[in-house]
C-alpha cells in the first residue's frame, strides 16, 4: 500500500493557516460563496476538473433555502472577504456545491470523498482560554462559527487533492472531491445526490472529525447509528381580536400551537426502536391584549430508522392539521430539512480497519461506531449502496476543547494531515481494485 | 283578593306525611313510576281530568333515557312499592309525566302551574342529625335521596290541587297542574313542551323552594340568572396495542379524551358573559400495559345566555372532533340534556309582587331574583312568553338544613302549605282575569 | 347653571389643531415627554400652579416600565419633535404626569379631573380613505398611533383648562386637572394615586370619548362594566441541550410555556361572574435542533369584579409556579399592569344625568352605562370614593370611523369642545357646592 | 452429555394432561393457591425438600398485592377446585412462591431453574376453532385465562423434576427448582430475591415459550432485549364542588389526571435508547355538574436499560406532583411492579448454544435473541450475575395460535417435553462442572 505520510506532514503548517483562514470566515447553510470560491481556485491550480453551482446541484430538490436578502448579504461579504467575484454568479442562490474530477492514466474504480462546507449559527467564545480567540484566529462574525468542525473537513478535503496531485502519474481510474453546502438542517446533500454526483461511483467516503472519536490516535472506519430527521416550519393563521372586549371572535394561533407543541410531545414512541421529538422555537402573538393571530412553530422528528423517521412524521402531520382544526385556524407545514438512516456493511468496516491498520497512522482501529446524530451524508450513502457500490462514514479521532455546536468548541489540528494522508491511501488503494 | 290559609293549615299534617312518603321513595330521571302513580290515583280521586304518558309526552323529544334494564328494574320496585300496576304500561319508557286539568264553571284563562318530580343520585345521610334519618323518613334506596326538594314540589302541586278542588264552583277558566319527570339532567321538560300542553296557556308558574330563598317567610316572584346548559356523553373508540411491544401500533382513546378534556375546559371565555365547562367524568382504559382503545366523557357547558351556551356548544364541539382527529380515533357526540336561558318580565313580577304583599302570607316579597342554576322549566317559561303568555319562575322561601345536592338536605315543611295556599291565589286571581 | 357653550365655540379650531398635533405626535406609555412638556406650558401660561414628575408620581408604585434605552431614545425624540428640554429632566424614567390647581376666590370643594396622554403600539393606517392619513395628520412613526382617542382627552383637558382661566373670577374652591401617563397597560394611575394626588379631592370625574358612546351628540354620566385586569410578563429558564445527542439532559423552558398557556386558558370559571384570560404573546426557543433554555410569556386576566380577578391571579400564579416545577426550569413572574373593578354610584348618576339635560348640551343622557374593559382611572376613582367623596367615569359620545385600537381609528372632533364645555359646568358646579 | 429424550417422550401425554388441567384453572397473580398447592404435593412425592411461603419469601418486598377480599375469594375457590386445605395457611396473602432442592449424592455446583406461574386478565375465547375451548380445556373462569404459557412453564418444570428425580443417583450437586408467583406485573420476582433464594447459585435458567422463537424445533439460549419497567397507581384527590354554582370552590381532580397524563406522554426522549410511557386507565369524576374530587391514573413506564427506566420514572414522578401543584390538589403515588433490565453474557450464550446443538433436540439453535419486553427474571439473571453465577434467560420455540396475551393463545405442545428434556441436560451438566 502506498503512504503519503511524509508528504501530508510537509504540508502540516499549510493545512493549519488553511484551516484558521476557515475559521475566522465561517459562512452559514447555502450561504458558503467565499469558501466554495476558494475550493474551486485552489482545485483548479492543482489540475483538478472543477464543476460546480447547476452542473452538480438539482436547484428543485432544495427543501429550503434562506431568505433572497440573507443570501446577498453574504454573497456581498463573501466578495469583501476575498472570494473570486467571477464565480459567484453561478454559485448565487444557494448553488454553492463544488465537484473536483481527478482522472488517473490507468482504467480503474471511481472512489470519491465528500467534505461539508457550513457553518454553525452559534456564537463564538471571547474567552482567553479559547485557543481561536487566544490566537487570533475566531468567528469575525456573530452567531456564525464553525463549531462542528467543517473547517476541518474542507482543510482535509484540500490536503487531500494536493496529496493526489503529486502523485496523479500512479492514479488509476479516478477520484471525484465532493464539497456539499447546508450539512446543518440536513439540505445540501439532496440536490447534490438529485444531480447524480455520486451515480458512477464504486466506492464512497463521509466522515467527520471528533463526535465520538476523541482520541487523537484513533479511526473509526464504518459508523452507523444515523438517526433519521425531518425538520418543518409552520405556520398557524387565525384571526385577533380584543382579548377583554370579544374575546370569542378571535381564532387563536397561539392555543393552536400550543396545543400542538404538547401533542407533538407526547406522539407515543414506537415498539421497534427509540424516536426524537423536538419543538425548538415557538413564537406567537402580537401584544398581551390580544387575541394571537399568529404562530411560528419549528421542530424536527428523528427515528432510529427511516420508517420510525417516516412514522414521526406522519403522526407529527396529522396532529398539527388537527390542532390547527380544534382552534378553527388555517395552517402551512413547511418541510426545512430531511435525512435518511443509514445501515453500514459491516463486511466493508473490516476491510477498511485492516487496511488502516496497516498504514500504522492509528494507535486505536474501531471497525464500527456510531453516530447518535443526524447527518445528510446517508444521501449519499445511500445512492451508493442501492447501486452496488460500497459505502462507509468514517470517525477521524481527534480532541476536543468542547462539544460539537457549543462555542468553546476547537479541536486538535493533527487530524488535517492525518486524515487527509488516510483518505489518500484509500483513493489509490480503491480506484486500483 | 280569594285566601287560601286557614285551608291549607287544615291539610298540613297530611302534606307533611305525603312528602314524607315520597322522600322514602325517591324515584330517579325517567323512572317516576310510583311517584306518578300516586299523582294520577289522587288527582283523579280530587275530580280532575288527568292525562300522562304518550297523551303529555311526545317520546321524540327526549334526549336520552336511562338504559331499558334500568327503567324496568325501577319500574318492578315502584311496583314493589304501591305503585299502582295498571298504570304501569302506559308510563313505561320514561313516560311518566302527569296533566291534570280543572275547569271552571265559568269562562276564563288558562293558567299552568308545574312541579318536578325526580330525585337526585346522591347518597342521603345517616346522620342522627339529619332529621329524615332521626324521623325514620330517610331515603330506603341507596344512591336516591330527593336531595333538591322535589318531593316538596309535587306536594305543593296536590294540596294546591285539593285546595282548588275545594272551590271548584268559584274557578272561572282552567287550571292545569304539569308534573314533569327528569328535571335533573334538565331532559324532562322538553318532551312536554313538545306534546303542547302549554301551548294553550295564559298565565304560567313554575318555581322551587330554597336556592336563594332561604327564609321561611320570604317569596321571591320572579327569577333570572337561568344559566343555558347543554350536557353531552362522549364515547371515544381507539385500537388497543400492547404498550411495551408495539405501542405505535395502538390508537389512543385516553389520551385523545385527555387532549380533548383540556381543550375544552379552555375554550375561549365569551365577551358578553360568563360561561361554564365541566368534564365531570372521564373513564378510559382497561388495563396498564394496554393502549387504551375506548373512552368515556361526559361534560356540561352553561351560558349566561343561550346564545353564550350555543357558542360554547360549538366550540366544544369542534374540539372534540379535533381531539379525536388528532389521535386517530372515532367519536360518538351523544347530546344528554339542554336547558335555554330565560328572560323574566319585570312588568310581571311587579304585579306578582304586590299580589303577594296583598296575601299576607309573606314578611318579605322579592321582586327579582336569580337562580343562578340551571332549569329546564325555561322550556315552559319561554314558549308561554313566545305565545304572548305571561310566565314567572318563582323561589319559594324555607330554611335549608344543607345546600341543595348534600346528602343533609332538607327543608322547613311549613314552606309546602304556604306554597299552595299562594299558588292557589293566583290561580283564582289569574283565572279569572 | 353656568354654560360654558359660546366659550367652547370660540375654541373650535384651536382644539382641532391641538389633537391633530397631539396624533401626529403620539407617545407610548411613560415616554409621554413631549405631550407632557406641552401640557405643562400651556397650563403654566394659563396661570395654572402645574406640579409634574416626582412630586405627583411615587417611583415605587411603578409596576413596569419600558427599558431605559427606549425612554431614553423616547426622550431625544421629543427634544427633536418640540419638546421643552428644561422640562425633561424631572420628567424622565416614565415621570410624566402633571397635575395643574387652579383655586377660585372663595371658598369651595376640590373637583378634580384625569385625561391620559398614551398612544397604542398600532400602525396607523396609510389608507387615504383614513381623514388623518387624508389631511395629513397622521401619526409620523411606525406602531405608534392615537388609536384610542387619548389626544382627544388632552385636548379637552386643555380646553377646559382654558375655559376655567376666562372665569377664575366665579370660581370657588378648588379645581385640579390630572395629566395620567401610561393608561394602555393600566400603569399610569397608581403611582399618581400613591403620591396622594386624589387624597384631598370631593369629586371626581373620569371618562372616555367614544367606547359605548358612539354618537355624537350623546353623554353617558356614570359608567360600570370595568373588568378588573391583571398584566404579566413570565420568564421559564431552563437548560438547553442537543435535541437528537442529549435531549434528556435539557430543561426545557419552551414545553414548561406551552402547558402553561394550556393551563391558564382552562383556569375554571368563577361562579360569581365573567372573567377573561390570554397568553397574549409566548416566544421561546433559539434552535430547531436545541432543547429550547427560554421563554417568555406574556398573559393577562380579568374580572368582572376585583375579587373574580384576584381569583384569576391567584390561579394563575400557581399554575405558572407548578408548570415550572413540572419541567424542572426555574420561572420569574413579573407584574406589568394592575387595574380594579369600580362600583359606580347610581344616585351621583342620576345628579350628573339631571345637570346634563339642563345644558342642552346633548340630545341623549344615559344614566348608567358600561365600559365593558379595563381602566386604571378605577384606580383614582376607588380612592375618592373610599374617601368619601363622589366619583364617577363619562363616556363622551362621538362618532367613531373604527373600533378603538385599530389602525383606522378617528373620531367626530366636535366632542372636543362639547365635552370641555360639559366638564366646565361640571367643574363651576361642584366646587361651588 | 446424558440426554433425557426418551425418558422425556414417556411423559408426553401426563405432561399435555398436567398442562390443561392448569390451563382449566387459571389463578391470578399472587392468587396461586391451587396451582402452588399442586406443585408442592408432586414434588414432596417425588423427594424434593420443598419449601414455600415466607421460607421463600420476603414479604416486605411486595410492592402492591390484591385487596384481601380478592385473595380471600381465590383461596376458597382454589379449595373448592382442589387445593390442598392444608397447605393454604402458609400459602396465603399472596406468599404463593415455592422452592424445591433436590440435592445429588456427590459435590457439585448448584443450578436454578425458575418458572412462573399466573395467568393473565384476559377471557379465553370460546370459538370452536380455539383447541382448549374444542377440546374442553379453556379456562373456567371468566377474565382468567392462560394466555401467556405460564400453565406451559409450570408443566416443564415439573417435568423436569421427574426426570430428575429418576436420575437422582448420577446427580451431583443441587438443582433448585424455583416456581414465582406474579409474573404479571413484574412483582414476585423481587420478594423472592430478597428472600435470598438464588443467592447459593452458580447457574441459573429463566426462559418463556414463543415470544420470539415461534418455530417448534428452535431455541433461542440467551436473550436480550429485556426492557427496564416500572408501573403505578396514582390517585388524585381534590374537592367537589356544584359546576354551575361555583366551580371555584372545587378542587379538580380529573384535570390534573388530564394534565399529568399529556404531561406523562410528552416526557422527553432519552438520547441513549428507547424507552415507553402509557397511561392504560384513568377514571375519574363522579357526576356531570360537578367538579371532580377523585380521579385513579395507572401507568408505565419503560426502558431500554435500567438507567434509562430510572430517568423515566423520575420525570414521571416529578411531573405528577406538579400536576397536583398545577390544580391544588393531593396525591397519592404507589408503586405496582418495577423489573430491571439485563446484559446477557455472550459466551455463556456461546456455550449453550454449543451444548444445545449436541443434545440433537433442535434443528435450530440462536445464540442470542431479544425479549423486546419487560420480565421480573432479570431480578433472579441479574442477582446470580452480580454474585458472580452465569445466567441466561432463553426462548423455547413452539407454534403459537395466536400472540401472547390474547384470547386464542395457545401454543404446539411438544415444547413441554423437549424443553423439560433440555433443562434436565443442562442440570446433569452443570451441577457436575
Amino acid at each position: 500500500m502506498k503512504l503519503f505520510i511524509e508528504s501530508a506532514q510537509k504540508m502540516e503548517s499549510e493545512a493549519v493557516a488553511l484551516r484558521r483562514d476557515l475559521h475566522r470566515h465561517p459562512e452559514l447553510a447555502f450561504c458558503e460563496y467565499r469558501t466554495a470560491s476558494k475550493i474551486i481556485r485552489r482545485l483548479q491550480a492543482l489540475g483538478y476538473d472543477v464543476a460546480y453551482g447547476a452542473a452538480v446541484m438539482d436547484k428543485t430538490a432544495i427543501l429550503s433555502l434562506p431568505t433572497e436578502a440573507e443570501m446577498a448579504a453574504a454573497r456581498a461579504r463573501a466578495c469583501a472577504e476575498g472570494a473570486d467575484e467571477a464565480l459567484l454568479a453561478e454559485l448565487a442562490g444557494g448553488m454553492t456545491g463544488v465537484v473536483a474530477t481527478l482522472k488517473g492514466n490507468k482504467p480503474g474504480k471511481t472512489v470519491a470523498f465528500r467534505f461539508d462546507m457550513d457553518c454553525n449559527d452559534v456564537n463564538e467564545s471571547a474567552d482567553k482560554a479559547h485557543r481561536p480567540a487566544a490566537e487570533g484566529f475566531a468567528s469575525q462574525h456573530e452567531h456564525q462559527m464553525h463549531a462542528c468542525g467543517h473547517d476541518g473537513h474542507v482543510t482535509i478535503g484540500l490536503v487531500l487533492a494536493a496529496l493526489l496531485a503529486e502523485r496523479r502519474a500512479e492514479l488509476c481510474g479516478t477520484v471525484k472531491l465532493i464539497f456539499q453546502p447546508a450539512e446543518e438542517g440536513v439540505r445540501g446533500a439532496a440536490p447534490m445526490v438529485a444531480a447524480g454526483v455520486v451515480d458512477d461511483v464504486d466506492y464512497f467516503f463521509g466522515g467527520h472529525l471528533g463526535i465520538n472519536a476523541k482520541d487523537s490516535n484513533m479511526l473509526v472506519s464504518s459508523t452507523g447509528g444515523f438517526l433519521a430527521v425531518a425538520k418543518y416550519a409552520v405556520h398557524f393563521t387565525g384571526k385577533s381580536s380584543h382579548a377583554g372586549l370579544a374575546p370569542h371572535q378571535g381564532k387563536n394561533a397561539l392555543l393552536a400551537a400550543a396545543q400542538a407543541t404538547l401533542a407533538l410531545h407526547a406522539i407515543t414512541r414506537h415498539g421497534k426502536g427509540a424516536s426524537r421529538i423536538n419543538v425548538g422555537v415557538l413564537q406567537a402573538g402580537t401584544g398581551i391584549n390580544v387575541i394571537a393571530d399568529s404562530a411560528l412553530l419549528q421542530f424536527e422528528v428523528r427515528g432510529e430508522t427511516t420508517e420510525i423517521n417516516a412514522y414521526m412524521r406522519e403522526e407529527a402531520e396529522r396532529i398539527l392539521r388537527a390542532a390547527a382544526a380544534m382552534y378553527d385556524v388555517s395552517i402551512e407545514i413547511e418541510g426545512k430539512g430531511l435525512a435518511d438512516s443509514f445501515e453500514p456493511d459491516a463486511d466493508f468496516a473490516a476491510e477498511l480497519t485492516a487496511l488502516a491498520d496497516q498504514t500504522g497512522l492509528y494507535s486505536t482501529v474501531q471497525p464500527m461506531g456510531r453516530l447518535d446524530a443526524s447527518e445528510d451524508c446517508t444521501a449519499f450513502l445511500s445512492r451508493v449502496q442501492e447501486r452496488g457500490g460500497k459505502a462507509s462514514y468514517m470517525l477521524f479521532g481527534t480532541k476536543l476543547a468542547a462539544v460539537h455546536h457549543n462555542g468553546h468548541f476547537d479541536f486538535d489540528e493533527s487530524v488535517l494531515t492525518r486524515s487527509a494522508a488516510w483518505l489518500a491511501c484509500l483513493a489509490m488503494h480503491y480506484t486500483a481494485k
